[in-house]
């Protein structure tokens, strides 16, 4: 089974479990309008491919842990649109979940969906227990305090911030969150190794997040845009401008590369993080 | 260690870890005000209990499930209050998250309460790797969906609603989790068999809290009150009337103790249940 369907697979049987008769269909509802249809799944496929690299001698962890990472960036996205935040009407091009479902709704769909995520990691780890602890670990840090991606949305509400602290937390610490826990589901003998793959790509993200935000339109990427500039937010292309902002994405993507760590596929990993940061820049700046 | 001081230490010294420096100071101090000052702390002295009747050999791990349990029941608080649900603006007699530190914080921070919730297991877990999934198991069972306390308070969005679902998925739910992970970090061997003491207790529990509600006033019980009545949501007054749902709440302390499976320290755990549950009455109607 490739990485797309293994983490689709693994999302369906997740939401299938919010529709259990007995329980209130509008919350099953708005979790799956914010799983599905998919979006670029970039986290998930990250965490499989580290764990591909390590072996990945056991698949159902690494795809529930692959499956957690993308359960959480949906409830983060569910929450983050709400309207005490980036009050945005559209995601993934169609309503986001507020808008479609009402405010009650999307607060309970992200609290289900971060419960969900390590309901998914928990329900797979029969087949390796002792690695549940340090898979739920690396997917926790990733999220929550101090350094997760709850913190990195909290510094919006400090009146101080230092943009790099702000951009590791709000964007990167998931994605080390992919590629430690994929490490750690694949049972590599040192995760914490593969978070500087997932920093420095989770930089990268972010940049491009920003230049997309900065040239492209709605409909292109299917969410309002000129979003930073109009709320006055920290970004990349604010604090470096816009040639600024895709130079350092070049070398975000060559220290990505540079920090996978020693591990069976190697060179294979290499390729695809070159092939996949090289699609970040937007096709506008691309050709320009 | 008595098991109030296990409690709060250990709930002490996961609010910390939101403290740590270079993470965002306002969020921590919305984690803080709604896990301090304690509550009644009825869930995790619960939790303990069970944990304490099956012997206790892990006593860092059922004191982690625990306080995860606890950061679950302070998360749907602080997310229950906000204005897109029952918009109180008191809880355990002071401003509830969202009055002190604004809504975003207090959607953050319901969200970090949750992802901490997890965490302090899973740092607990390297005593008992192999009792980590069950325990996680069982927490999410009673958080998540289907039938958790987020799936009970989503009822509220549904246009129609069973009174017993409703209640044993949110209030019922968190107290189940509280038994069968008790037993879970104690190794008990059948952790499901203390299902039906925390539905029981969490049946229990709601009725009593529906009684306050209706005959209590803000002061005595540190949050606003009559809010059933005025929002027309279910409630076992509104459903058997005063004396009803006292009789109710008898019933349901007797069911509660004749649920308590056979273990170690059953005897010492039927006279605690007895004395909680007496205490669950309103005063008012207690001497009436």
């Amino acid at each position: 089974m490739d990485a797309a369907t293994r983490i689709e697979s693994t999302l369906a049987d997740a939401v299938l479990l919010a529709e259990a008769s007995g329980a209130p269909p509008r919350l099953a509802a708005a979790m799956r309008h914010a799983v599905f249809p998919k979006g670029a799944r970039i986290r998930p496929r990250l965490s499989i491919a580290v764990a591909m690299a390590c072996g990945d001698d056991r698949p159902r962890l690494s795809s529930a842990a692959a499956a957690s990472i993308e359960l959480l960036h949906c409830a983060s996205l569910v929450h983050d649109d709400m309207p005490c935040f980036d009050d945005a009407d559209t995601r993934r091009g169609r309503a986001s979940v507020h808008r479609a479902f009402g405010e009650p709704l999307a607060v309970l769909a992200g609290d289900a969906l971060i419960v969900l995520a390590f309901q998914t990691v928990a329900r797979a780890a029969p087949c390796a227990p002792e690695r549940l602890g340090p898979v739920i670990g690396a997917i926790g840090d990733g999220v929550g305090v101090p350094f997760g991606i709850v913190a990195g949305q909290a510094w919006e509400c400090e009146p101080e911030v230092n943009l790099s602290d702000y951009q590791r937390q709000k964007t990167g610490a998931l994605f080390a969150a992919a590629t430690v826990a994929g490490a750690a589901a694949a049972g590599a003998p040192d995760p914490e190794a593969w978070r500087m793959l997932g920093d420095r790509l989770g930089e990268a993200y972010q940049v491009a997040d920003d230049l997309r935000d900065a040239v492209e339109d709605e409909a292109t990427i299917g969410k309002p845009v000129g979003r930073d500039k109009a709320l006055g937010r920290p970004s990349a292309v604010a604090e470096f401008g816009l040639d600024g902002a895709v130079r350092r994405l070049a070398t975000l993507a060559e220290a990505a590369v540079a920090a996978i760590p020693a591990c069976p596929g190697q060179g294979r990993l290499r390729a695809l993080i070159l092939e996949e940061t090289r699609r970040l820049l937007p096709a506008k700046l691309a050709t320009a």
